[in-house]
């Protein structure tokens, strides 16, 4: 259990309420009821109540007790895609790379000033100083081997212990980050012409990757639960020839989806029946609120599973170090990473290892994963009283953001521009496909706390009266 | 003239005996000759009177003066290469990777502790942490711009403007690393099948990325003090469909050739005749001992001289830090660089940008090229003493490394196995060709002193009679 007590329970009721099982106006259990059935002492169940009050979940009625305000939260429905799902050439508009850029950084509102600040990002920062004195000499006139440093390999293969999967530090190669990772997999496993299997809507990260690796795209549908259809995955595999799938196992960009361990062992099955490679972006694996399943990869029987990640979403974008666990591809991958760019930087890694040493990256995901769980709840709590009644949401039970729906007619491409001029980025859901769905879904961020300019933005791009006047 | 006056007068003398106008046995001009001939004081010439006696060039006969010692260095003729000049496909064996995973620190004994020093870099590693504490939680949160940071881009321009050649900061797109410039590059320019035209002897880095990129190489002769032959590349593109020619005009490696002002305007024009791209490896640019030319990017009249460059070799391989001038593939050499690897890190950045506008970068460049002038000269006069009577090598004017011919029989691809259960790195002429050429020839760096341990390894791997021994 990483987030507080309260904050856990808090985010049981949510969920209980988005389900349907708590409804509008109903009576929420007792205190003591609560503690009995939770096994919580009073003061986090207070604690939770306020939290919940706090947000406008639920309203007190004196000498009554807690009462579900507003209506229950719709929980999405797996999306279907209407076209017919099938390997097509990806080709991605120019005015796609400038909202992808800008949506990298998980905020509708970058010129806000209010941010999540971590002690442990200082002493992250003091490690990094602390680095610089470390053999500068050598550090200056020696690269580092391109498998990256080894004390860093290993606290990366002890967080994954941590998670049920037991890997060696000679299966880790360090890259410049989860889209490198990302990128020397499909250029390892994949040759132009190929078609790679991808999540739908899924990140686009991906989408660009296949466009410039000339790979064709077949776009699996997700549900907002439990990520990749696998009976579809199936179909596909069975018509076409597939190369690889690219799978978010853990709170997927844009849907927040969690696949079950069920799930995560079957798509390793369908993977050996038909031959292909699963690339695994385990960027978010970490950032469950409750709870951290093992990757794909831990049952992996065939060396097919590529594992990659970073730590640009767990504790900084700027550190530019993220790993690939490469499977029967790994020698490729290094041998294309040393001739792509040589080495990675020693500094950095140096500092994060010694971080990791010290406790301090758990102690910040703790903490981290708290405040996520507090800005989700932030969302959520606007998405219910400043929304339009139509609007539907995933609930993700981790990660960094949620996928909202809107009613038909809204176009969020077209808002995106509209609401550019008022310094809000939103990130459109056309962008999580390559076949133009989505057009009347966002994907929002909750890595930034929802208070002040930042409520602001997020009311005037979720109230479709707003987004008229936009 | 960056290096001291002494040295610069030094190099001179030398660059005299190594051309053959001063000979063994020959006198020098006397003291009162030099002073007037070169415009410099009685001090500069004692001083570098003493240099050249330090080091075994000359020696001095009581009241006779200042005599030339052993024999005079040979200048190596430009390399011909016996087969017929086609394209190829480039398939490189496991072996020479690893020789150049160990070759890329330029050392022959990497376990020796004798290393540069520079209070530059100190100065470089307190900048760093420095930078560590502008905006921590903002560098956390959100990726740099792709193309990377201003006041870097502003700097890296200004240091252009010194070489006469004048670029605006929005040309320049921050890589990570020189390797990192290339790969875009060729990526961005070439197909696979595509003919791509390179230094023979040349960078072994450049034969990598072609295997990779599945392009065909053809090589181009290269003659030690001029660099690429021009004739051939003409004679090669008139007969051949070339996409992309790559050069290394400054201190190429292995060689160190410099290519004179003339040759770059002439490249640019065979380039644009017979439309293809140029791709510029400046990355030794500004470690010329006396001067620094203007890059062939300066005369590129139709945007198809495409830039790269880093700070590896002039500052410090562990920033990761390149820059890359596009042309008319610069868009999608920053879309690549975005959907490969998002961002580069800010961090170092900062710091890089920092240190060059208080002048260190300068001051560390001076100081740098200084060592490099007194370390080949340590290097070519160990050759002199140590070498066997057989043995060819060209005499570079900057850079970091220097080319080597044996006589016929000795072959350095068996020599480096061999030198390597000593802990010597030689790094063997065959790497430097993707057809098997240079067999009896290697790369020797100065990037370090020729003092103590690594002098005894320098004494190992070029006398025929230790070769045979080891």
């Amino acid at each position: 259990m990483t987030a507080h007590k309260y904050q856990a329970l808090a985010n049981t009721i949510i969920s209980k309420i988005a389900a349907g099982h708590l409804r509008f106006g109903e009576k929420l259990p007792s205190i003591r009821a609560l503690m009995l059935s939770h096994d919580v002492s009073k003061n986090t169940v207070i604690k939770a109540l306020a939290e919940l009050e706090k947000y406008d979940y639920i309203e007190a009625r004196i000498r009554l007790g807690y009462f579900v305000k507003f209506k229950h939260i719709e929980n999405n429905t797996p999306v279907t895609l209407n076209a017919e799902i099938q390997p097509v050439e990806v080709t991605i508009p120019q005015i796609f790379y400038d909202i992808m850029q800008r949506s990298a950084a998980f905020d509708i509102s970058p010129s806000c000033n209010e941010q999540y600040q971590s002690k442990y990002l200082l002493q992250l920062q003091k490690d990094i100083s602390k680095a610089t004195k470390v053999s500068p000499f050598i550090k200056a006139s020696y690269y580092d081997s391109p498998i990256g440093l080894l004390s860093l390999r290993k606290q990366i293969c002890t967080r994954y212990r941590n998670r049920d999967f037991l890997m060696d530090e000679s299966e880790v190669c360090i890259t410049s980050g989860c889209q490198h990772s990302l990128f020397l997999s499909l250029f390892s496993v994949c040759k132009p012409g190929d078609t790679v299997a991808v999540e739908s809507p899924g990140f686009y990260g991906i989408i660009q990757l296949l466009e410039q690796l000339q790979l064709n795209i077949i776009e699996i549908p997700v549900a907002s639960t439990t990520g990749l259809d696998l009976d579809a995955l199936e179909q596909a595999a069975s018509k076409w020839d597939i190369a690889a799938v690219v799978v978010t196992p853990s709170f997927s960009t844009p849907t927040g989806a969690l696949m079950p361990i069920k799930n995560r062992q079957r798509i390793v099955t369908i993977a050996n029946t038909h031959d292909f490679a699963v690339i695994e972006d385990d960027i978010y694996g970490e950032l469950g609120f409750d709870s951290n399943l093992p990757p794909v990869k831990t049952f992996d029987s065939e060396q097919r599973v590529i594992l990659c990640s970073s730590f640009s979403k767990s504790l900084s974008r700027d550190l530019r170090i993220g790993w690939v666990n490469g499977g029967r591809w790994h020698e490729k991958i290094i041998r294309l990473k040393l001739t792509s760019q040589l080495a990675s930087g020693q500094l950095q890694q140096l500092a994060v290892a010694e971080f990791m040493a010290n406790g301090h990256f758990k102690r910040h995901l703790h903490s981290f994963k708290s405040s996520l769980l507090l800005h989700r709840n932030q969302l959520l709590s606007a998405l219910l009283q400043y929304g339009p009644s139509a609007i539907k949401y995933s609930l993700p039970q981790g990660g960094l953001a949620l996928w909202v729906e809107f009613s038909q007619e809204i176009n969020t491409t077209k808002l995106y521009s509209t609401a550019l001029k008022k310094n809000i980025v939103l990130t459109p859901g056309q962008l999580f496909s390559s076949a133009g769905h989505f057009s009347n879904s966002m994907r929002i961020s909750f890595n930034h706390p929802y208070t002040g300019q930042r409520l602001n933005a997020l009311k005037q791009i979720i109230n479709p009266d707003n987004c008229q006047g936009l």
